[in-house]
């Protein structure tokens, strides 16, 4: 058998600016609470994702974003901004602003600003346009992106969602509107990655603010 | 060997009320001409798409939309616009086009006005919005049609082209991203079908100026 | 937390001629009811698609098209009529007509006339032929626009399903038939999408009838 | 290097009632020509698919089929018939007719039956009704096999063709619309495999008259 | 809503040979019994193939190959034989050897003769190479027909299954190893299409023994 | 019916040095155990894979590697290693590594040594740079085996794994990473194939200590 | 016909800091030269990518990298730094590295440290440690930015190009493997996207430093 | 501009026991002859794949295998068979069969041995029943390594080529069917990737006779 003790990359948190997260998904509810509880033992604070139920060990849990956090990191300074094209990309644009919050930044959230209802949006420029950083969600064809990335100067990461259906494939017609987006130097995440989204934006706002 | 004499579906004029219309990719240039020629003595207008030279028997032969025309159908009321996002879809639009402009049709064209500087689009949909019914031509993640079909009630036909790099697949991005369109009721066309889409097109005028 | 109250376009119906509904995939049971009940406050009506169960707030739940509807729109003049190739087809068919009947609509239905049996489909040409919009809802290798969209001249809204096995991939076989229509000017909805065929029928019978 | 002689399968006329044939493609010219002559030296006939070039050894060069024929195969009873949809299906119908007139059979065809214009087809019923074995050869949206299948009881062999533009997909959509067809029991071949077609209609012609 | 009353195509069984089957999938059990009921009011005897569960309805339910039956036609003379690959293959092998039980035909099984262990087949031949046609069904990559295909003269009718794992994508790879067999004249059907290949075997034999 | 008898291929393990193993996805339960009691009577072991319960058989079940075993062969020489990227990967290494050991092999496992964090991976080479053959099992985006390969000279093994989500397509990902990888050599099994792996490596070894 | 005065957006320079660049595939030469004066004249500098030949009009043509440039934009602090994995990468870096170099910024260049010379990349960490973002250009299997994000924090653009065979399909193996990377955080580019991830950083660079 | 010496990993050959060998694709000619001369100058030989012509600087070019050879390793125990399908399969047999002779070792081929005819497939197994690894080489279905891997108990690296047309897709059905291997433990290359396959017969060569 292989060793029921995980080999966790500890050395991440120094080597990186954030720490090894669980990814539950193909996971044992023991072996996601050990490797959470490792974690947290190591840094004071630990994250999973991909959780599919309350795991009970003291942490905080959330349906939604199918998130599990004990602890979080301390506040630093850094104005991320998640957008989210429909209610049905919530649970997505949830696991972002989650993960921001836990790494230590608060996080505006934007959300119902699909394109069909283009004065939605336009009528929240002024809230999104401070931002270091804006993290944007949207499944069916994804075109919020390359909107907003025509709008504004700043980063802009997008984050397909499985919403949708017959040829939506989850995802990839997002997908790949947002690879093509007329709108230049817009950068994509995968499918349904939230977690991934907010981990780039980090990059950038330790680097922004150190 | 099959017969020369070409099977023409000489009666569609009467009971679709438009022509048969050639179509050249994949016929001897010799086989084409044929094909005006008979539709020609039989109608007194002919079209051929995809050409990819002057035929050199009359007509009028367009580069941009590998059209050829001999005559066309009597003017007639209906207001069909064009638009397009870029121009490198100027191939496509034009196809729809001068197709609606063989019809009979009268035909508003408006280009470069994709989504990336949005006040363009903006700026002009006065300019469409009195239209009976609009295509919109669009390569690369193909956001167009779901802006415009927020914006306005009329009819949108939605043609993706196969303008792009990489991930666009030669129009895969841009037909998907329009199928899943957040502004509902757009309709979709093959990639780069512009005469399909003025076909569509028709059937709606002459239901509406019959 | 994202605001419980959602970011509804009630401006959609001035607009465009029909209000926002709600597509109740990906959302909880609450979160389509609170939409129902804001639009229905709004407008006097409410409709929403992808309902997996009778929300028990008043209304009409059909377990076959998985339409929700309160009230519905003022009856208006337009003669929308949906063709389906199979029985299989029938909740896509439900979808489309039922929409119509919601926007105030009345709509003719054509059942099981696949061209695998002819003569069934050239029987009712002549109930079809005096329509203003037809929707031709099919499965499996989605031949019936192209058949339609041979015989008649009106504006063919083509809409695939996923009815089928092996290689119909859940309607990918039907869409690409219908996008490659030897038919001239037949238009595609995406797989399944009989909602949006029934908005894409409003918006050239609201031309129409104007 | 490999044995210039190539290990040819002298034995498959007397095992299947037909030749190797040889498959120029990937093949050089002198490769090519080296097989012909074997297999004439063999058999007294040989025969080459997808043959670019006269290959001017004293055969039959046709540079619609891309067939190089060296004699035929004794005139023997049996009545196949060739359908195609358009006159752009003709290089691979050709194939098809060509194999079958090589393997001894009088082969009728029929083309630009496609059911855009379904009288074409209706009225060509009586021709093709009595034959012992239909191909049936397509491209576009391939919905010929369907409306042919439902209206006889014969054997049906479907072959896709590359024809087309943009999500044919060079005969995805003609194929996929084939294997699906709604009419039972039409069997399908690979794209633009006109000679495979005629060997498998050579199949069932040699059972139905030993 | 659409009729209650299905609209079957009674004439089919004149037309082709063989009756209209309730193609169970997709359609409520008070649907399949209905258009069982009715078939075989008419005909005397009545299939449905995709039937989940025992309609309790007088007829024979087989739930390997999903069958339900009632009655059967006569029988009449033709050898048809089915060769399956592996015993997961054989929910396809009985759906195609069943119905043609039901069509009246006495059909020879082998089964287990997949080309890992080559001897099992090599031993097996004399049982197949008299049959009048043969169906091949393979899961997993699909060569057996390819096999079979060089050792015989006969029709040959290849039927992927959705056996496999991995990249075998429910039937694709063995579906693209039959369309690109390299034995020369094997046809195919849709993945897990056993009833299809039993009514092309049908056309087939109801020619030869007409 | 087909035999209810199977048609085992006994000489397997004559002729290839392994037995014929168990697939049982797509068996009944009744023909798994009925298999595997007659590869344990003609060998006196015998193995099944993808088992989804315990057999009650008297042999041994392994629920992470889905493996079911009765007796085992020889321990024989020969030192395979099974590396693994991370935790949720396990299910397949384990079903290369049980396979080996069935097989009579000692099998090293070095497992959560995945390329994001490459101090895990450089600390270990010592431990597998003596095997005879590497096994490399890795999900996402399969680039383990790259690594591997290029640091060391022996056969490696990839196995791509379906863990993952979005693009990973189920291993997609993977597979064609290690398909493409720059490092020279490497060979690929199917997605999730880790008993291929294993026989793969058995091929191998039986010939180095033969 | 269409306007032959482009619609540039000459706005994007305020808006977004940096200025509409021409896309010079699917443009004519007359057209791409238009567009460049039209924006060297409102801004001082333009630039065109995917040209193919020198446009002779006083500027600096790049075969390698297609990039046609007037002037540059001054410049200005940031220190990107570009990672390729293979010469045969350098086309894409270097439309990646001279596209920010026309930004204003000095930009390094490491190249051919793919991963199967992991020693190679291990080398130069120390060059690329300190940079305020990486652009990371790979074929193939993609596996560098993997290998590169989890080494150093710094913002990750992952570009995957068009460089392989067989199974790369032009860069959709190094797509999937960097859309599935195991290093958190790493953001994704179009196929061949080296324009669009200098935009990218650039976004982050002016942020950075404004 | 990126450095004009290419970062070559001349470590390669201690570390693994081949060199670096270059990838002519996508580099220009004097990158390929500069490659070569440096590895050359460090080896004693070198050795160049995908190149399109002769580079006259005094090694050996083959026009099928598209190799440039300089020198070559020395002769060294070990006898890797190479078996082929067709004759089209040759180019990536040889380009197998001769890296395995740069590499040193005497490299038996059989070739044209198909499974369409299998006679000529079995009257050679006594040619390589004794070799100590077998490549095999196959394009259309790919079936050959499945009949091959379950006829002998050796290593088996199987080589889709991308011989065949229509949904041959240039080698995916190949690759398909023989990662779908119903013959255990047979490992696959990418397609056309003969080298690969020499390499990963080395790295079990070298285990074998070291």
């Amino acid at each position: 058998m292989f060793d029921s003790a995980l080999n966790l990359d500890l050395l991440r948190l120094d080597r990186q600016g954030f720490p090894e997260v669980v990814f539950a998904r193909g996971k044992t509810r023991a072996q996601t609470i050990s490797a959470l509880k490792r974690l947290h033992d190591a840094h004071g604070h630990a994250l999973a994702t991909g959780v599919n139920e309350d795991l009970d060990i003291g942490g905080l849990y959330d349906p939604i974003s199918k998130l599990y956090r004990i602890g979080q990191m301390p506040i630093r300074p850094g104005w991320p901004c998640v957008l989210s094209a429909g209610t049905s990309d919530q649970f997505i644009a949830e696991e972002a602003a989650q993960t921001l919050e836990f790494l230590g930044y608060e996080t505006k959230r934007i959300c119902d600003v699909g394109v069909a209802g283009l004065h939605r949006l336009l009528d929240r420029v002024d809230d999104f346009k401070t931002a270091d950083v804006i993290i944007v969600v949207a499944g069916m064809e994804g075109a919020l992106p390359s909107v907003v990335g025509g709008l504004v100067p700043q980063p802009i990461i997008a984050v397909p969602t499985s919403v949708g259906y017959g040829t939506s494939y989850n995802g990839i017609a997002a997908l790949l509107g947002m690879l093509n987006s007329c709108a230049a130097g817009v950068s994509v995440m995968n499918i349904d990655n939230g977690f991934g989204a907010a981990i780039a934006a980090h990059r950038i706002l330790q680097r922004l603010h150190s």
